[in-house]
């Protein structure tokens, strides 16, 4: 039967794709629903290429589609992201929108007891606490769709958490992984925009280049997998062929491999729970592994390594501080209102100054986002 | 509760190191009984340290022995060893015999509906049809313990075969990697023996220098996962760290990795299906798995590799003819009465002149191997 899919950010880089996915198994997938942020003219082809779409949002409402598509429900404003999450027609969720905004439409899917196949970090790295409570009062499964963690999942498939030993998250080590701390000072845009192995969206790109997608994707792997952050290892692995590792109690290590494609994590969360879908992408050859290297990443030229480590040790808000403080220094510096290191900087700056809630609750999860996006503005205004 | 075990090969390298295992976790197994061939001395040391045995097998009788241990019932002679096979009393028999004398003992275990981890590469390579089908009759599993099996095991666990796309065993590369085909002309047993990553006995050591060794664990693993040669892909790799790898369809690879050193798939083969033993081995570092490279091997100067494919193709009795001449064609050189190069010639004459049997009975092999040592055996003395 097919599984009806309501697609959260669909004019992104992983909600494309995500979108190729669901057209190339038209016997697997049904989609319902999506959500676009204020790409309108996005969401006009999307729903022209897509009839069976039956709830859409948009930031702002667009007249002429509410016209045109008398059959669909349009949700709009602030609220509506929510609403569209709480749609209870779907199967399967996937969640592929960018920053905090994610966290609150997954909540309301898990507690649907939808499954969600989760590609927005923030549902983890915030309020990772918050939405492991809710899975377990809920039906609702959690897919990975980060080629990291579902590298990791693919290796755990079958195993049991308590025969880990340790997780191994690899990292390309970014756009700057050559350079010095030095030669970080003064890096532009374009230059941190342009990553060595993967396409993916600004926000991402620049998170790669400083690592501090590194130190969430360690954040969520806690959380999705249950290992403690010192049993999580990040190693530096330029090729990109090596998508993550386990290591087990009895000294075996899996490893989970494939060509550096957002393709393939996608198109294995969405065959989830049933199995892999086969495809006709290009197939690593042995040619593409020919040479793989792994090393260990340099945590004065990356400090955002350690801010993740130690927000993750402290725990309660501390990781939705680091991660709100991030989203607002990571728009500065597209908008070259900062320079590169500032990221560094402002992010520690309002770890120190913002309050620190070691037992959140949903509410105090919501008012630290705010706190600590409202202090890292002033800072960057400052700068 | 502990599982009973039966050790075949108990003096060999497997057999040695499977005891320190069994040592090792007093609360998970019991050693019952084991075999040796002609070392008596070790039969004598391992009676003295495993007052628990019950069973023991040796080609031929130690009258001090009969004497000093009562309770244990002693095999001799050619049968013996297909009677210990038989004991009903084993929960898990851990096959290490080096070379064909290891098929019936494998058979009269499945036949009994026990478990058994299996060293043993003849069982499969000479016999993997009989073996296949007595599998689908019986309660036992089929654990290997080859660590190029044993990674594919890990790779494939918690998924379905239909969902393979191809298998990669990896291959040292053996003793002569970097030598020239017109090199290995002359080479001595001495330096075949130096085997640079593994330690193990020297049966083994040699068909790695050939790198029939990989031909023997391609058809191993298409009987254990019933995969088709073609789809079977042999590289390699000279760290010797990837112990082998799993393609799917869906463009993803698994990988298993870890130290060399065969403790590992010992132990996981004899934890199954209850999960992997903890322990307190040496872990894998960052700095261990730094350089890993994979490259295609040189049919040209390991020609055992497409006579095993050829092999395998053709199926029926040819793999078991190889098997043999290969047995025959390795003593000959360990003894130095012929040259390491001879070791292809007598294997490709012997394959020429034995006839082929399509599908074989269980006698078509027992007189299959038989005829194929006769025609080796003839040619290595002609040489």
């Amino acid at each position: 039967m097919k599984r009806k899919v309501i697609l959260l950010g669909a004019s992104g880089s992983i909600g494309t794709q995500t979108l190729e996915i669901i057209q190339k198994y038209p016997d697997e997938f049904e989609l319902i629903g999506i959500s676009v942020g204020r790409n309108t003219s996005r969401l006009v082809e999307i729903l022209m290429a897509y009839p069976t779409i039956r709830y859409a949002y948009s930031i702002e409402s667009v007249p002429g589609l509410v016209l045109k598509y008398p059959q669909i429900r349009f949700y709009n404003g602030e609220k509506g992201l929510e609403e569209l999450a709480s749609v209870k027609e779907a199967d399967l969720f996937v969640n592929a929108l960018v920053g905090f905004t994610g966290f609150i439409p997954s909540l309301r899917i898990i507690e649907n007891g939808i499954d969600l196949a989760l590609a927005n970090k923030e549902t983890l790295v915030a309020g990772g606490e918050i939405i492991k409570k809710a899975l377990k009062n809920s039906a609702s499964r959690l897919y990975p769709i980060d080629s990291e963690h579902s590298a990791i999942w693919q290796c755990l498939h079958g195993n049991e958490t308590k025969e880990v030993s340790r997780l191994i998250i690899t990292a390309s080590g970014g756009s700057f992984r050559d350079r010095t701390r030095e030669e970080l000072e003064g890096v532009t845009v374009e230059q941190a925009l342009h990553h060595p192995n993967w396409s993916m969206g600004a926000k991402i790109t620049i998170d790669s280049a400083t690592m501090m997608n590194k130190g969430f994707e360690m954040i969520e792997a806690r959380w999705l997998f249950g290992v403690m952050p010192d049993d999580i290892e990040i190693v530096v692995h330029p090729q990109s062929i090596i998508h993550s590792m386990v290591a087990f109690k009895d000294g075996s290590v899996k490893a989970q491999l494939g060509l550096p494609d957002m393709h393939l994590p996608i198109r294995y969360a969405l065959g989830l729970p049933d199995g892999r879908l086969a495809s006709d992408c290009r197939k690593m050859t042995i040619e593409d592994m020919a040479n793989l290297t792994l090393e260990r990443p340099d945590f004065d030229k990356f400090p955002l390594l350690g801010t993740a480590y130690a927000a993750a040790r402290t725990g309660g808000t501390a990781p939705c501080v680091m991660n709100a403080a991030n989203e607002i220094a990571v728009a500065a510096f597209l908008k070259d209102e900062i320079g590169f290191t500032d990221i560094y900087r402002i992010i520690d700056t309002t770890m120190a100054q913002a309050h620190l809630v070691k037992h959140p609750t949903y509410d105090d999860y919501v008012a630290s986002n705010d706190e600590a996006r409202a202090i890292a503005t002033q800072l960057t205004t400052n700068n």
